[in-house]
């Protein structure tokens, strides 16, 4: 049995249950005639109290004691200046890298881009953690001209929201999600829309154009902090339900991509994704309308995705099939989405 | 630029779909630096008619002449028989095989998985269609351990118990969906539950069991030839939908899989894919629940499947990941889903 060194950047809750979660799969990598082992977790603050399961001798801030003997890198800790001079560090060595971090690929792409081309970047997590997104259309669905997609792709937002129409004002649905952990330690990247923004961009680039510019995508995000409580009850009142919706889509010639606050039918699939769940609408000229929903966010939900990853990866699928070619918007009307005005 | 040779077998309503899309995905090839092109199209009878753009010169009932100079075989013909013959004297000359054959797959597994496990075997088109879930099952989802799941994995009983909802009777609704070509032409495929079986019994090798046995599943197996208009509209009555739900679960120590109309709330996932859409709700130990709907049959929803499991085959995706050990049934209560009695 051969030994799988990982390197582990980063044990906050998604760490920490990637630790726990490759624990409960060993035997998935037994059959692959491997053993997982831990080199290290990098993390700012080795003395910081973490689960239990969570190996404290493994816990440094040596970043080059983590990745220096390393078969394979997971970047679970977040952020686009750190975590993205140890990623590109990691593939620069030729290691492969399996990551979350939405923010990092949408933000630099252009120096992930040929890495990922060399198929050594997986990242299933990043968008609508575990539940299925960046595979199928990377795979499956790709024998589709994309002709829109939406999604909800924020489940703290969303879970705000939720709260909001059970009676809550603002401050206190938002209040509620930080104690429960599902709001990002800046929370405007969650309810400014800037995290919907990055997995919009990372489901561009992966549907309509290889090069999508994150800029594009950031100058058409509009979050929900101007929401107010008498919003909810006024589109309620008109059966209609508010969400963030991240939406790609063809207008006058060419793709947009926009997160903005949405007034959808209560009975709208969309609308349908409670509290903290994502959900996406993707319509392709050959399949038609394919909807997948499920957790977008959480420990063992995300690992889950990282897990699925390095099988993948051990397997010797590409981390990244070609891209597709730049696609020339169809002529096609895309569904009418209203906006919210808050 | 090199050719891509592909031998099509079965010229059908899928097989046609398939030879317009190849068509119109010719550029998804070359970025691959292949030409596609048909060596031959394998039909019963050449001389029947077709759509205009089936290349009549390719068309021969000569199996040996499609076969013998292809680099992959595309197999849409159907039945278990022929097409099983035919697909497997493919995968002993180490042909990699494309196939959206549920019947095949779920009564010859035997014989298939060996070449399967040699990553020989693309299935993503013979459940659900182009809607990704034998990818997502057998990739992604896999740091998961499966509780339960349950689908509403056949188009056509869908479309007539949606029908008798609307004022048919039986008789009415599925002859309808006959002239509308949705059901097979032994429509006992169909409205027997085998069909949906066939497809169960794929999910059930992917997920908790790689022997799964066929006569398991054919065992708990009933269909919707008994039901009347008036079990529907009691159903209504209670705020309830039939629907032909095939479902995998553990039950007393044992994995146990069926096929059969359930009565679900009218708000339940599975009761909200309406007509001929199909659904499958996954539950898992990390991911929680998945959901993904979208149309399970037709032409070029089928064909975008074939598409893009030729395009994983090309950029060096084994067609099969190692298959999971047999997962002892959890200790889980399931969704409990009400058997409906016709």
């Amino acid at each position: 049995m051969e030994t799988l060194r990982i390197a582990l950047l980063g044990a906050g809750t998604v760490g920490s249950g990637f630790v726990k979660l490759l624990d409960e799969n060993r035997s998935r990598f037994r059959v692959l005639g491997l053993e997982p082992a831990l080199t290290g977790i990098l993390v700012r603050d080795p003395g910081k109290p973490r689960p239990a399961w969570v190996p404290r001798g493994l816990l440094t801030n040596d970043a080059e004691r983590v990745l220096g003997e390393a078969d394979v890198v997971v970047e679970l800790m977040g952020g686009t200046q750190r975590a993205g001079r140890l990623v590109l560090d990691a593939l620069d060595r030729g290691l492969p890298v399996i990551t979350a971090n939405k923010a990092l690929l949408a933000e630099r792409w252009g120096e992930l881009k040929p890495h990922a081309l060399e198929g050594l970047l997986f990242y299933e997590a990043s968008v609508m953690a575990g539940t299925p997104v960046i595979e199928p259309l990377s795979g499956s669905l790709r024998g589709n001209r994309t002709l829109e997609l939406h999604g909800i792709l924020n489940g703290s937002t969303n879970y705000i929201i939720g709260r909001m129409e059970e009676g809550l004002c603002f401050a206190e649905a938002l209040e509620e999600a930080q104690a429960k952990g599902f709001v990002e330690e800046d929370p405007f990247l969650d309810i400014g829309g800037i995290d919907a923004a990055h997995k919009l961009a990372v489901l561009a680039r992966l549907t309509v154009d290889p090069d999508f510019p994150w800029e594009k995508v950031r100058a058409s995000t509009r979050g929900i902090q101007e929401l107010k409580r008498d919003h909810v009850y006024e589109a309620e009142a008109a059966g209609k339900k508010i969400r963030l919706v991240a939406s790609l889509y063809p207008e006058n010639g060419e793709w947009r991509a926009a997160v903005r606050p949405v007034l959808l039918p209560a009975g709208h699939p969309l609308a349908r994704a409670a509290l903290s769940r994502n959900a996406l609408l993707y319509r392709g000229d050959a399949v038609g309308e394919v909807f997948i929903s499920g957790g977008g966010a959480g420990s063992a939900v995300t690992a889950s995705a990282v897990i699925g990853d390095m099988l993948r990866m051990l397997e010797g699928y590409p981390g990244h099939p070609p891209l597709p070619e730049a696609a020339t918007p169809p002529n096609y009307q895309p569904e009418n989405l209203e906006e919210a005005t808050p």
